[in-house]
């Protein structure tokens, strides 16, 4: 039987807070820095205006469009698959509408080798069937049934509750010795 | 712990024969029926130009919204619900880019009381974590992992590999007794 692995997309395949940091810069004309919007208290430090804007980034169209790819990410799912590792992508897209064309386009360009079949949208993880869940969120890797693998993200520093992998250089080295 | 029950759409929630019936219609002036839509040999009946026209449904903005609701499907999800089961939908939706706002939007009408976290858009539904399946679709219930019940469908009569519902009252009764 195959091992099965999950793999969430933002801050593990793809990065998102370029664009945050690009939409904050073109709307205010300021530079944020990747601390600062990964920080709790971001929504804070800004003026109500500005937090009326940016809370609506999430929600349009084009956020999720052509984001950088995380560095490693397309060689080690490749080699885990070729390895004989089954793998799905599992995002929690339904919170925002606007992102689901954007996140299918994404992946057709850039993991055109994941078949549609493992491709998978929800919301709360403990739905994915998997033996491994790779994601930044320690909620949803607390939510999956099965084992858990950190992906070091900023506003995940303070998590002792799973293995961390610092990179995909690491995750390779964890299935693949 | 909860039982999950996992949903699909198509067929067991939402009616999209009628939509095919109405655009067939629309494009052709001819009125076909529910069997000959739902058998394998409808492709082979047809001329090449309506071929190619009618297999563009299924990948065409507005195809899946406000489909009809199958009848007793919103009450006995609310039903079961309210008895102490956990809905999922699962919704074999990556394969028809077109379809993922329309399947939302049809939801978040029809089906509010959902949450978003118990959505899901997926291709192979052995990925999908539940206690029970209910589909159409015997392809998807013997990837599923759980315990599968086929809802009758024309597509469907020849299956026997399943315990079969006929209709939403009979789930009613297959859980709540």
């Amino acid at each position: 039987m195959k091992k099965r692995i999950a793999i969430d997309m933002d801050e593990v395949m793809a990065e998102p807070v370029s664009r945050f940091e690009e939409w904050y810069y073109r709307d205010f004309g300021e530079r944020i820095s990747y601390p600062r919007v990964a920080s709790k208290l971001f929504p804070d430090t800004i003026s109500e205006e500005r937090r009326k804007i940016v809370q609506q980034y999430l929600h349009t169209k084009g956020f999720f469009a052509d984001l950088p790819i995380i560095e490693g990410s397309q060689e080690v799912v490749k080699e885990l698959m070729d390895n004989g590792f089954e793998i799905f992508i599992a995002t929690a897209a339904m919170q925002f509408r606007a992102s689901f064309e954007d996140k299918y386009d994404w992946l057709a360009q850039h993991f055109p080798f994941i078949p549609w079949q493992n491709i998978v949208f929800c919301g709360n993880k403990s739905i994915i069937h998997a033996d491994y869940l790779i994601d930044d969120s320690p909620y949803q890797l607390r939510a999956f049934s099965g084992t858990g693998l950190l992906f070091d993200a900023h506003h995940n520093q303070r998590e002792n509750g799973f293995m961390r992998v610092h990179n995909w250089q690491e995750v390779r080295a964890y299935f693949l010795g």
